[in-house]
């Protein structure tokens, strides 16, 4: 139900309403707007800071240009909720009953004023400069709009556009919300010029927009609803790319959020009133488990250096740097570099281990080929989300396995366990033979044993049976279980269990000997079935009579949808894969 | 044998000896070193500009630094020869017999004053922080030096780099060699700042190097020995990071390169009085092929926009650019935003064609999947070198199937002939419905037919036998008619032969048919088994009595290993194929 029928915003069905109000309702409904993405973020969680940062100039936009003839791209586009309820989605906001019938990002498939599903940083300008080159090309005379964070900024994509603005001589529009914060702090040499074009009123000559062939115009405050609509004025209908550098409060309207900045870029569920969370209290997790053994081998005189990229809050971080300042690196949302600088820390005698999320190494793919797998430094991956999930389609995380396991000299370790974990990661951390990645399970933790201890050689775990072999790979280990157990029931016979250690080295002895008593291999593994590891085993396999199943996700963006629904589709539940096992054998 | 005897280079056993010669004998070397540039790469082939470029930045650097104590990290490090002369590796250069004793770029199995493998651009200053900070950690307090190109900073990996330089409160020293050119035009905005830099010898506040919080030095002339030797003794032992730009002359020394700067940034082997080429005749290209149906689709009133990412050489697109201006765009090195902005393109109406070397595509795939493919533009991808060569490792190109092909909504086409290049190339250029790559093949170009003009469903082209099914993909349709030549002779039947179209979508309804009178299917791609096109065929018939094979390159870098080599070792001759499946027929 509505919570707020008497809100102005229950009457702006598209942005030819908000060219109607006044000043004065306008600041009525960037109130409005912060108090709807506060009860939102509070009941389901979501970005907090960013969207109540830019209320006035997401209202001034629309009340300056034409959307959607006139186009804006926004950058990760995680900022967007205002823009949501502004172009005919405010009951998305208003009733939490349909709460869930936008996404958390700009979609094309919502509305006409969206064009791109975003979830990355840094594209929002290389996107619009497309948009405006075929706009030339096609004669015609919109404004393009990007808009984009400070904290994007250290990103090499957008340094890459920014460059390449210069050489279009037509209309863009580049405004730089400047917010003084990336997900966490910013990082690096431009901030430096940033803090100082603030200090000065944009006056400073040492600006990093100029250096690039760009003009220039600052807002001192972005909040400011009349000096942003002034600035969308002043710059409408420019008929060159212009740089319009805003500053804003991340936050602005929610003291909590004022107050915690990294912690309410995204927030679980939280109570309005304190801002203290309201979902589960604190369970184990891997990523703990994980950051105790690297401190383990500091402690022992290992030099490591653990490495991020602007999201050390992900793997309990921050505590780490507290507790290991010069064994502590953020270098910002930068992932390429990350791994260039790991293997130079590498090859010159320091222990990197860069701490990533699947959706996010990606951007690293050929800095993981070229620098580190080709120069076959010891660098460590631990990485966070490669699993199949039913969050958005812009942060998939079941690309890793295709990605990874198949670039020369990388081991790509996948723990089942607990223990497993933290034997896989001490072994990697002390060897210098090769680059390995660990694969954190996408489950809750489990318990267990680890095998071994020196991985350099993979010997399968078996749980020997007969006639039928589960392999199933790291966190779908006790999906594995599961199927043994209910096919031992429904069957008659205990089929072996397997726990294959790597998403890249198959354990050739083993498979070989598993022919003289099965007949039939599945494979589970939480990720893309194409161009990952079950493949390898198929290949394998494939010149014998074995017969060989492989499971995991298909090859398709998924965009929320529920596991339930993934799981049948899929068919990664105990009771499909006995059926298919079943059929198998008869065939 | 060593063809001057006579030469100062032969008492140069290491850098060492270097430091005992007066600044009379280091100008000799550097004499020496640009003929040796020459000589060399007129009889097979090279990069000619860039090392004629630095013979004086290097010979001071050797004079200045303690190398390999101080490390230097060359980026691309393809202007490498005079170090690799300096560094007891002049045999190389002086003795026709022993030039291939020595890769065309930094390698480590060669010296101890080689510290990586590197082939692609940007990644030095982000190796030498690494270093730098690894050196901190450990308490020593040797220079290290990174040497950059003004090409490749319009890369964003180099610019994420100079961002976190900032943070380093130690020694670096980033040497920005400026020689105006990329590997052809330098491309943005940024160039504009280097030319005011050069214009007012150095002084200009519009810098963007101070703009990213660095220290700034100037050398007007990088080819004044004495002057490089100063700057560098000014620099030496720095204790924070510094940029010294330094101003040289690409090809400097050798006339021909210095009025053909692009086409002697590499070149094949040359006549040196002249400067022509003495490689074979113009033969025919697919590339040629390629932009003529552009071409034609631009006549025809398509808006295409043809780009590519500093390169355009390579696929005859200056002659492309002159005849079509408005339908051409270089970026410059930045493949990242080639993909993003391609993207931008097709979303507002223009149907762009990226035109990409396999290997320099990798360096997007966050674009490809996060940008392109996710949000399903129909951008068109022409895609070269994706093969297995004899080259640099560096460069390899047998990745681009693994990496493309299992990202959702692409359509990753591989022709096996002329004719179907065009058929796929037109259709691709047409269509909206998705991303579609075009696969050049790697092999010289041969004639046929095109089995299909619309590929938005593909089924396969059939030349049906008997028992043994071969699924040839791309280039490598011509070995599987040899192998089913061979077979048939050998043998006593005919195989049937299969142009499977697509490396990433399979006619499942031609592969269940097959079933019927066929036990055994060979897959045959041109590139990297694991993760690939062959590998699903695998998983395809994995549950079923269908024996498969997939033929194609193992896991791993080879660096300028001779094809026959490859071929034996990966069993890619008609013979070996014919033999292991005679040896599956009787299993």
């Amino acid at each position: 139900m509505n919570q707020h029928p008497d809100y102005l915003l229950n009457k702006i069905t598209g942005p030819a309403d908000v060219k109607q109000l006044t000043l004065e309702e306008m600041e009525q409904l960037a109130t409005e707007i912060r108090q709807l993405v506060v009860e939102k973020d509070a009941a389901i969680g979501g970005h907090v800071g960013p969207n109540l940062g830019v209320a006035e100039a997401t209202i001034a936009y629309h009340y300056v240009f034409n959307s959607p003839v006139d186009k804006i791209v926004w950058d990760i586009s995680h900022q967007a909720y205002g823009h949501k309820m502004l172009t005919g989605r405010a009951q998305a906001f208003l009733d939490p009953d349909q709460y869930q019938t936008v996404t958390g990002y700009t979609n094309p498939q919502e509305s006409p004023h969206d064009y791109y599903a975003i979830g990355h940083t840094g594209t929002s300008v290389a996107l619009a400069i497309g948009m405006a080159k075929a706009r030339d090309m096609q004669g015609r005379k919109e404004n393009i709009l990007a808009f984009i964070g400070d904290g994007s900024m250290s990103g090499g994509l957008a340094f890459e556009a920014f460059n390449n603005a210069a050489k279009l001589h037509s209309n863009l529009i580049i405004v730089v919300n400047d917010n003084q914060m990336s997900i966490d702090e910013n990082q690096g040499g431009l901030y430096i010029s940033l803090a100082e074009l603030r200090a000065t009123n944009g006056q400073t000559p040492n600006n990093p927009f100029t250096a690039m062939g760009l003009d220039y115009k600052y807002v001192a405050d972005g909040n400011d609803l009349a000096a942003m609509i002034a600035a969308f004025e002043e710059v409408k209908d420019v008929d060159h790319p212009v740089v319009l550098h805003i500053n804003t409060l991340k936050g602005k309207g929610y003291q909590p959020a004022i107050d915690h900045q990294m912690a309410f870029h995204w927030h679980g569920p939280f109570d309005v009133a304190t801002g203290t969370s309201t979902g589960a209290a604190n369970v184990e997790k891997y990523a703990d488990l994980a950051r105790q053994t690297v401190a383990e081998q500091i402690d022992a005189g290992l030099p490591v250096l653990a490495l991020n990229a602007a999201i050390p809050g992900a793997f309990g971080l921050k505590d780490f740097q507290a507790k290991y300042p010069g064994n502590y690196d953020d270098v910002g949302i930068a992932e390429q570099f990350s791994i260039t600088y790991a293997t130079g820390l590498a090859q010159n005698g320091v222990r990197p281990i860069v701490f990533e999320n699947s959706t996010f190494l990606q951007r690293a793919y050929d800095q993981l080929v070229h620098d580190m797998a080709l120069n076959n430094q010891p660098v460590v991956l631990y990485i966070s989300n490669g699993t199949i999930t039913s969050g958005s389609k812009t942060h998939q995380g079941g690309f890793d396995i295709p990605y990874l396991s198949n670039i020369p000299n990388v081991e790509y370790l996948a723990p089942t366990n607990a223990e497993e974990l933290q034997a896989m990661l001490k072994w990697a951390l002390q060897q210098t033979d090769r680059p390995v990645a660990i694969r954190q399970p996408g489950q809750a933790v489990v318990h267990g044993v680890a095998t071994q201890t020196d991985y350099s050689k993979i010997k399968y775990a078996v749980d020997a049976g007969e006639k039928v072999a589960i392999l199933a790979l790291g966190g779908f280990y006790e999906l594995g279980r599961a199927v043994q157990t209910l096919l031992t029931d429904q069957l008659g016979f205990k089929p072996t269990l397997i726990n294959p250690l790597s998403a890249t080295t198959l354990d050739e002895a083993t498979l070989t000997a598993l022919r003289t008593n099965h007949t039939v291999v599945v494979t589970l593994e939480d990720g893309e079935v194409n161009g990952g590891w079950g493949q390898k085993v198929a290949s394998f396999y494939g010149p014998t009579s074995m017969r060989v199943k492989n499971y995991g996700a298909a090859r398709e963006f998924n965009d929320s949808v529920p596991m339930v629904e993934l799981k049948q589709r899929y068919h990664l539940t105990p009771e499909l894969i006995v059926n298919d096992i079943a059929t198998l054998l008869k065939d």
